[in-house]
């Protein structure tokens, strides 16, 4: 039996977003489709084969070392997404506000996935859950100018719900309204 | 916090191995050390940025399908290949004999490391874990050959222990007798 698994679990895209340019804003403009390729979305700061490293895996790399880049994408489950929202007092929250590419309704505990679990879309594209993506506070100034005083309450709500990186394993297209198939690493625990 | 955490269990590389070509062997030569680049070891049949998808992965893709390679390496524990030629018979197995690229001491529960864990050696190049390697028949003709039907006992022997499939994250270079730190994904298990 191969290790890598589908499961039964379907979610759903409801969401499609891209950044064109982190240093001008986080927030990612939405779209109906985009083409995946081995360095993500096209146009997408935070595209690429490799990154420059940054702080996240300062544990790792000192700043700004070359490394491949699992972080091409940032996938949120809408109804982590809504609970967040509730939590930072407000009705819903716009995932441009947090810079996602793409948003997935229908998957369970998204955020916690197994890393290395595989999502893929009708056309065989495949995306590579890295691990869980950690809050920062960066969505907190776009969050308050839409929703004063909420973007301040974002890091704390959102901490085990800010759902995952991912990169290209395959590539195709994922458009809003396609169904994203989980399959997962079908091993036990590390039992150190 | 980042998800991504370095532990306190380093392990040592012990043997390094490259196959050149897996048409004509699937047994790998071993070397004092390696360039580790983003296709892999250079001059190894199982390198490349893509590769063409195999039986492993046919619950995934038909197979020859380019998808991105994250079987670069194979990686292999000296404890867990100690535990397999015992349950074979032998005294030892030559890591060469089942195509390893790399086997690792004092790793525990090696083949089971969470998946996303890294491998960082000590001029910063780093491994990615894609997940537990499944034992295959393949192995079983080389290990006959220099061990008269111990190959035999091989796949049933390897079960849980036939290491990890790995990928290059940072470019650099590994040494027999390397320090090899792990990272691991700080993060509970997935529950649905």
């Amino acid at each position: 039996m191969p290790a890598l698994k589908p499961t039964e679990i379907t979610g759903e895209v409801v969401w499609i977003g891209h950044v064109p340019d982190r240093d001008a804003s986080l927030q990612s403009q939405s779209a109906t489709e985009a083409p995946l390729t081995y360095a993500g979305i096209p146009g997408e700061a935070h595209g690429g084969l490799t990154r420059r490293s940054c702080s996240r895996v300062v544990s790792q790399h000192p700043r700004e070392t070359e490394i491949r880049n699992v972080r091409q994408l940032s996938i949120v489950s809408a109804e982590e997404l809504a609970e967040i929202a509730a939590d930072c007092g407000v009705d819903a929250l716009n995932p441009s506000l947090v810079g996602a590419s793409m948003v997935v309704m229908g998957i369970p505990d998204f955020t916690h996935l197994p890393p290395s679990s595989r999502l893929q879309l009708p056309d065989g594209a495949t995306l590579v859950i890295d691990m869980e993506n950690r809050p920062c506070h960066l969505p907190a100034k776009p969050i308050n100018a839409e929703h004063p005083g909420a973007g301040d309450r974002f890091k704390l709500a959102a901490r085990g719900k800010r759902g995952v990186t991912a990169w290209v394993e395959r590539e195709g297209l994922v458009r809003v309204g396609d169904p994203v198939r989980l399959h997962i690493p079908d091993q036990r625990a590390w039992a150190p």
